[in-house]
């Protein structure tokens, strides 16, 4: 359909934002007016009406290929881990939590976000920390008394709507201009790390519940399956092949590692002897406790709700972080958007999924910080150009370097919206049953492909691997080398505590009070850090995550940088990157570049 | 200690070889004195002519660190297939060859051709083609009566000990100096996949005799001891840390990544209660069955003995390409060799070996493909010079391309005898319990390891990845550019039907024969090929694979070529990359370049 993937091209370009685009801005107001909790609402009416114009658009725009490729990719990198995430809360949280709840609140928070949404970009769903947020919860409620879990988690989110209500309100979004990538860095390796452990995890449970047969054929599975879908999206970021081939190997790469592993694990005879661990599913469409949907809420102590605050506040925290990295991540500045973005509103509509999340006692769903940047790289048409540099060894031997430029991103809401549908297609009684063909050491190998993803490209693995390299074969022009080798160790050593700080808290019962620590690296970068660096230092090192000027247009415009420096400034490593190779395609689970 | 060192290095570059090197030649004779039968021993005296002055350097330049790195590593690459293979034969022969009878043939061969043999380079031991050669005369022979199994084989091995020094005699070792690449390719590869077979056949095994759990684990640890040998090799060859330390991790990637999965095998608890199977082993210095060491082979009917001769005659057609080829693959062009070659001296040591082991009722060792090369590449220092190439960039922007050199090559036959001392040590008791505490899928891990390495560097896959690869990132001075892609392809597919029909006879009981189909892969190239292909066109896609000139010494002089080209005209393809990258480093396993 040539004529209407040209529709979805072109009509961005069409569209202006300037007009709207200087009205929300604190930075210019003086005194008391610069309180943002004395305009109520300001931020999210701006980006209501900085978003509505361009709706009509989020529709027609969507009719082309990369749309069905995107609707696909990201129903499995979405029910994927959200289905893995499930198996650790049913098996940690008394059996409360099951798959007909992930589903459902992952098909809830599709829906809502992709029909009101103002990012219909940010993929919303079941993540690892609410994983961890319930089961902690669980660990200290079943101190008193195991009874009132569901209850209490029902408290908890609704104060944890209330708290997201006053943030948009109050428009308290903007304080993510100020988030770099110190500490999304270190989020994304925490995150990273949390799906790494969570595999192995899976595997163990499979030891224990089903024996060593069954955990062998296992862990074999799992390593297998993390090889194909990573030696399928290799293939899809090289040379070999045509570009269009290989765009549809990687492309497709989750959907056909799972199909062929599930089928292996089938075979009949040794494997299918090894009885090894499927998806536990229940009767379609009914909770997996024997209850009613709606929680009776009404049935708790006055004493608990009140404890029930922190524990909202906290929720609230988690996902003030989570939610905003991964709305930002998903703008983030290699990909050519158009259309701007809108905190406020979408922190708004998130209270009111976690609020009905919780009075029907599912899993509160939250942006994805892996899956969101890899929703709009789906959708982002990529092309593979050929740089000839001429070199010293004359004619023929030109270096033919492949560069990669994102030449346009397909912005829509229409891949989001059949991801939803197809969740809720998933819930029926059919589909549940070919869910229960999975075995779980597909779902541990979609944890390691996804942290790992996480890890691998992460700035902090970068900086290392920069510091193991041979001096000799790094090309002189490399920014990072203006810096002295201890401060690129200082630089990655706090970022490192950090991480591991919040790995060692996950594994405690105190693993509740994580998303403070998170938030806590934000003021440590804007106050310490440039103390202990030069300002040319952190240019180099580091760079705002909300780089993207249709972003920041909803974050009340660029943040006030120390020595008058502007947003321009930072981020020269990655600039010097994608000045070499271009954009890097974001294969499952990579932050960043 | 850099005085010895500093000989070692030095000492080759006094010795001239100018002397000997045009007394041995037919091609200047005329009439009846070219046939080489009429000169009966003329090849080996000039062999030892030749080589005898450079016995004492090669005890005194071996006084250098890296002949303790060659040492270990040729003593676990030698090892651990010969066991592998005995595992395999063990099963398939009755039990007749089993661990001691493998570790008594290697180390007799180690002795025999590092003390007496021309070119101590060249590892001899237990292939995987004499084990296939072993069995299937095993499944041959109990159709009629298993009992005379051993003194079959042994008059199998003296009528090949007789036509091994024959051909010795006769000369006939000249004509490997015809062999190409083209058929030494197709060798490397049938290898690798009988290597590549072998270990699957490993696992299999493991889960008929000893149940799933065990060979699911045994496919674990062979799978995760592929990848850290192939980690660490890659790491070995990569820029990443000082030269000196990944050069470390590569030498002894072997001895780590085993250290490592067999400690891992044994860890107490699950691992441990899985119950996997290890080396079997027998009573120290004893021959597996309860026998004498030495045969009775007057024993047998007069009928059998000439039965043997046709297989005698087969097994000497194996080892004549097979040893030979080893030796050319050791003494590649890309070593920086000094010291001459000897084929007809070594095959009719070869002969006597052969002898030997038949008398013992040892399997009969020969060079091995994959393993010869390693040896070499063992001993050989390396320089990584860094290429700085300015760009139409500018400056800062220069291309920095890593270039490995081989400097100097530590020719000696130290490693070689002290890699047999330690085969012979491992015969003794308290080794052989050592012996029995590896792991089965270590064993299939080996396989996979040295299997893939002939493979993956293979010419014919390097030729296929060219097919591949997307036309505009290929640089423009690329040699095979000048060839049509369907020329290539037909180039390739004879190959591959080659490789495919050796690995299809392999699995009948007609395996026997494969040394035929291999040996006329050589009249095919030289006869049929100049056919269907253009002079230019093989000078791009084959080389000789007997092209360094102190190796061409002892088989007559170069090759007279069709068209008169010179042996300088062949083998572009493989000087455009060595000009680009410098000699690639032979990591177990691969055959060319």
């Amino acid at each position: 359909m040539p004529s209407s993937s040209a529709v979805s091209y072109d009509a961005p370009h069409q569209l202006t934002r300037e007009k709207t685009h200087d009205d929300y801005d604190y930075d210019k107001l003086k005194g008391w007016r610069k309180l943002r909790p004395l305009r109520p609402g300001w931020g999210m009416y701006h980006d209501v009406r900085r978003r509505l114009p361009y709706y009509k658009s989020d529709i027609t725009d969507a009719f082309t290929y990369r749309t069905i490729a995107s609707i696909i990719r990201m129903y499995f990198v979405n029910l994927l881990p959200a289905l893995a995430y499930t198996l650790d809360m049913y098996r940690r949280t008394g059996e409360f939590f099951g798959v007909n709840e992930a589903l459902f609140s992952s098909a809830l928070a599709a829906m809502v976000f992709s029909i009101l949404g103002a990012q219909p970009l940010t993929i919303v769903g079941i993540t690892g920390l609410i994983s961890l947020f319930n089961y902690t919860i669980y660990d200290i409620i079943i101190q008193y008394d195991s009874s009132i879990y569901p209850q209490f988690m029902c408290w908890t989110a609704i104060w944890a709507a209330i708290f997201h209500w006053l943030v948009a309100l109050w428009n308290m979004c903007d304080y993510m201009r100020y988030v770099t990538d110190f500490s999304s860095e270190s989020f994304g390796m925490y995150v990273g790390i949390i799906y790494m452990v969570k595999g192995v995890e899976e595997l163990v449970s499979e030891f224990s519940a089903r024996g060593s047969t069954s955990g062998y054929l296992t862990c074999m599975i799992a390593i297998l399956y993390f090889a194909t879908i990573y030696a399928l999206e290799k293939l899809g970021s090289s040379t070999f092949l045509k570009p269009a081939y290989r765009g549809v190997l990687a492309d497709y790469s989750y959907v056909i590692g799972t199909i062929f592993w599930v089928g292996f694990a089938h075979i009949p005879g040794t494997l299918k002897r090894a009885n090894i661990g499927m998806v536990p599913i229940t009767k379609a469409f009914h909770p997996t406790q024997p209850r009613n949907w709606l929680i009776n809420f009404w049935d708790l102590d006055v004493k608990w709700i009140f404890v029930a605050v922190p524990f909202g506040f906290l929720t609230m925290l988690l996902f003030y972080y989570d939610h905003n990295v991964s709305s930002l991540t998903a703008q983030a500045r290699q990909f050519p958007l158009k259309k701007p973005g809108g905190f406020h509103w979408d922190f708004f509509l998130l209270g009111c999924t976690t609020f009905v999340a919780g009075i029907l006692g599912l899993p509160m769903p939250n942006g994805l910080v892996p899956q969101a940047p890899v929703h709009t790289d789906s959708l982002t048409i990529y092309e593979t150009d050929v740089d000839v540099i001429t070199t010293s060894e004359g004619e023929g031997a030109e270096v033919r370097r492949p560069i990669v430029r994102a030449t346009a991103v397909v912005e829509q809401r229409v891949s989001h919206f059949f991801m939803g549908l197809a969740l809720i297609g998933t819930m029926t009684g059919p589909l549940l049953v070919v869910l229960h063909t999975m075995p779980v050491g597909v779902f541990a190998g979609v944890f390691f492909v996804v942290g790992w993803g996480s890890i691998e490209s992460n700035g902090i693995v970068e900086k290392a691997l920069f510091l193991l390299r041979e001096h000799r074969f790094i090309q002189r022009d490399e920014p990072m080398l203006t810096i002295k080798k201890r401060k690129i160790c200082l630089y990655i050593g706090l970022q490192l505590f950090g991480v591991f700080s919040c790995v060692a808290i996950s594994q405690t019962i105190a693993a509740i009070g994580f998303p403070v620590l998170i938030c806590l690296l934000i003021p440590l970068r804007v106050v310490l850090l440039p103390k202990w660096f030069t300002q040319k230092e952190l240019e180099v090192m580091d760079d705002l995550t909300a780089n993207n000027k249709v972003v920041l247009a909803s974050l009340g415009g660029a943040p006030i940088l120390p020595g008058g420096a502007e947003v321009e400034d930072y981020g020269l490593e990655r600039r010097y990157s994608e000045h070499r190779k271009g954009v890097s395609r974001q294969r499952a689970g990579s932050v960043h570049r």
